[in-house]
């Protein structure tokens, strides 16, 4: 691709495990040089509707992969990117993979996934709960509702609300509703770290899920005593959980004679523990010393920066000491949902001729701010930072028999770039410096999408220089663990690139802006911070409507004239 | 049509004037029998962007139409209805007419219209402003609050607030923009006068329109001490408006030569008193009689409803002493979008393959009551009652990546139902009696809509027996003026048609959409009484935007990348 191949070069692999598919990206160690990339799509995808081959509809907010997937990425993707490099696999020194989170499986104590287990494959709960499995807040309210009655000293590292979407509350889903399968669970794993366990055959738990999913802090996991309180066949659950923790960069083992098969590549090699797409892009952004906030834009919005010192910031995802990278305090914040927002609009309400980003973003592109009269909020897939909570849903205000297509699609670009300023606020009021506002991922490509965020936050925005940060990004690690660096900081000094100030903001759009993100807050306060509870209340009615429609099989409106 | 024409059958004619054309309907006097019809689409239809030839564009909210648009009406869709009837034209005795309002025009002494002066012609404020010509908020704001400040004894008679639409806030916007056309304009009348005044030469005023747009009450217009106290130069508005008084059904003169010409139907005919699209309704509908609220539901929805004592309803549109038929209170109330934001969704919205109403209400009828977990305000043309303010605009809120096009148009079908319970509740509980709900206009021929708003307002709902109720409405009335019935009460029971209880609440619908209901209620009085005036805010924030654009000239975001 970029570089002619030279009799010295090593390589490394990053494999980059997605929401739809997995790619695989070969990389020079020397340089950090992308020599040949292959992807495979999921064949199960995201499994949201019913099992694969049953008729049973799973219930609302359910999101559910199938194991075998990832290794089919192994088995297709990894051998293409090499094949695609038209280097010889021999001179590869080390593999590393980044992952969706908390995507969380239960397995044997072999680390065979239950899904897999002949008898329980038609159990829901036997699968991959994907990151966006949404059917657990009720568990994430007790958690959460019992660590401040209890005053937990872990629950300010998490903004003071654990996640929905995390492994406590999955795992005690599981506990809730299928009491059986979960004492058939002798693991509780997040995919980031099966997948290493099936490349070298070791398990392992690394540093970086364990604390933002796992509430790992201090040194331990929550108490037997909570776990107790919360339901006192949940005081095992750390013991399925646990497992040797790894620093990130660190060497997990080396690749199995299997998985050499799988993949093409020596066994023997290097592979590192296991990792998180969007943490994973700060080494590839060359964004790992502290204040250089790096949003990763794709179907959702994940912020990582490091900080010096350990602070507690309201509404933010977690903050793990060395959770990005060694000897710093990784802070975490997301939006739940980004990309897949603007994908609904093209897919559902975007009439013939203007269903296509580029044409409304063209359209909307020619707009003066503030012309369309509208505000949204980007609740489409619940609010993660900094409200917490994934009952909330989108509104949109302002519609008039004048609204257009491109209007409302600019108003959804705007209001990520509204909730990414409430996140960069919270963490500056709260005493994290960002000097840096670095953009990586998928929605870069959208220019108008990031000048909206320039003037939008008042900040010059940076781009990652690589189309493929998580997976380079995990190439990185990749030398790390085979040795090629003496850490990340180094590596990624070596291997990551960035264009500094690519977008700068306008004074006159960003004043304009001022104002609307004054009404944006007004709205998202009062629907969010308990103003008006009526996004709750509206899921609660759908989920009855839809689950007794379901039950009685009883016939929705008939039409009687 | 209907009926084979017998040699001693007398006819009228009805001519309904509506937003984008007009219709006329030849009617039997005996029994209502509708034996020809035709239409004649408006060459202008509603001028929104730039006065015809011109290339300057209209501000924002204006919606003006052509007044020769209107005599070809008669020219052209008279003639044809009569040939479509296959009777002999000298069988006609009495033509009526029924025209969209408050719809109106400045003219001359002798009815000439300001845009047909030729000077004039380049000049917005010399043509007719549409009913939904939205640009006089301001000035409805200052008559408001002075109305207020003075304790004028009329702004009760009208909810408390006139609207923007109106002919006060219509004409002072024209003083305040144009005072040398304000100067110009000897007449300021409703076009459904003006088009009597065409028919026969006369010019007259009907107690309907002077009433609910006009501001007249107890035989009075507001006082020349208030139109000075709200511009000195708008102490002479009254004259420029009075007129001969007429109630409805009365004779205002006989159709001239010229008129005959134009039409094919004899001179010297009876030509009846203006009237208004709604209002007529009610006597084709048969609901003459107190307590029977006719809602006529098209683009927009207005409701009229006969009542025996005088009160005040908080947010009616107005009461008016004979203002549907002597004898009676007749009180009125509006929702300002309601055809029209459906029409919007399918034709802005929906994507390809759920882009008609056919389709959407196919899928939306498959739901049970809340499935779809939304909730909309239907304020995309603002709202008439009960907040009789056009600055406000349309919401949804609830929205996931799970929404279908057929949940969010069942939503807005939803929204409207509950701005009709919204209007029915507050009639009833300022003491105006509702005993039945007749529907009448296009949108009742859909089905699905028909038997939501059964189930949400917990009504059986009765139907007009024809496809043409305004048009019906007219030919009653001119039924009354050429004599052949002594009122309307005896023409309406003899011509109009309902049919009573087509659609019946279901129990359990009803109690679903009353949870539903209450969250509407909130999100109503939220956005709509104070809470947060975000939506006005976001307008006045658009309008600046564009009007700055149009203005300087000036470039929207440039993409610098």
């Amino acid at each position: 691709m970029m570089d002619v191949d030279a009799p010295g070069d090593r390589y490394v692999v990053g494999v980059d495990y997605g929401t739809l598919s997995g790619r695989a990206l070969v990389v020079r160690v020397a340089d950090g040089a992308e020599v040949g990339t292959a992807v495979h799509e999921y064949r199960h995808a995201v499994i949201e509707s019913a099992l694969p081959g049953a008729a049973t509809p799973l219930p609302p907010d359910w999101a559910l992969q199938d194991p075998e997937d990832y290794r089919d990425v192994l088995r297709h993707a990894v051998p293409a990117a090499v094949a695609a490099a038209g280097i010889d696999p021999a001179r590869v020194v080390g593999i590393a993979t980044d992952f969706t989170a908390c995507t969380v499986l239960p397995t044997l104590a072999d680390g065979t996934p239950l899904c897999e287990v002949p008898e329980l494959r038609d159990r829901p709960h036997a699968w991959v709960k994907l990151w966006k499995h949404h059917a657990a807040q009720a568990q994430a309210d007790r958690i959460n509702a019992l660590a401040h009655e209890r005053g937990e000293p872990w629950i300010g590292r998490y903004g003071g609300k654990v996640s929905a979407e995390w492994q406590f509350a999955k795992g005690l889903q599981l506990l809730d509703e299928d009491p059986e399968l979960y004492r058939r669970a002798e693991r509780f794993v997040e995919a980031a770290d099966w997948i290493v366990w099936q490349l070298c055959g070791v398990e392992t738990r690394n540093i970086c899920t364990a604390g933002y999913k796992g509430i790992r802090q201090d040194g331990r996991y929550p108490s037997p005593e909570f776990l107790t309180a919360l339901d006192p066949d949940f005081a095992d659950f750390v013991d399925k959980l646990d497992g040797p923790l790894l620093p990130m960069g660190a060497r997990a083992g080396v690749l199995t004679a299997e998985a050499a098969s799988w993949t093409g590549l020596p066994a023997g090699i290097a592979v590192a523990a296991g990792n998180v797409d969007a943490h994973v892009t700060a080494a590839s952004a060359r964004a790992l010393e502290p204040g250089h906030l790096v949003a990763i834009m794709g179907t959702s919005t994940c912020h990582v920066v490091n900080g010096p010192d350990l602070v507690e910031v309201p509404g933010m995802c977690g903050v793990v000491e060395g959770g990005l990278s060694p000897g710093q305090w990784g802070y975490e914040a997301g939006q739940s949902g980004v990309g897949d927002i603007f994908g609904w609009f093209v897919e559902h309400a975007a009439p013939a001729g203007a269903n296509s980003h580029e044409r409304l973003s063209e359209l909307a592109a020619a707009q003066p701010v503030g012309a369309h009269g509208l505000i949204a909020l980007d609740w489409w897939n619940g609010n993660r930072s900094l409200l917490v909570n994934h009952d909330l849903s989108g509104l949109v205000v302002g519609l008039t028999l004048a609204t257009r297509p491109a209007d409302v699609y600019r108003a959804l670009l705007e209001s990520t770039a509204y909730g990414t300023r409430m996140i960069i606020e919270a963490f500056v009021a709260a005493g994290v410096p960002i000097h840096e506002l670095v953009v990586a991922g998928g929605l870069t490509s959208n220019r108008l999408l990031m000048q909206i965020y320039a003037d939008v936050t008042g900040r010059p925005l940076s781009l990652i220089g690589s189309a493929q940060g998580p997976a380079l990004g995990s190439a990185i690690h990749a030398a790390v663990a085979a040795g090629a660096y003496p850490d990340v900081y180094a590596a990624a000094a070596a291997m990551g690139r960035v264009d500094r100030d690519v977008y700068r903001p306008d004074p006159e759009r960003a004043r304009a802006y001022d104002a609307l993100y004054a009404e944006y807050r007004t709205l998202h306060d009062h629907f969010g911070r308990g103003g008006n509870e009526v996004m709750s209340r509206l899921r609660a009615i759908r989920n009855a409507a839809v689950e007794r429609s379901a039950a009685e099989a009883t016939t929705p409106l008939e039409v009687v004239a």
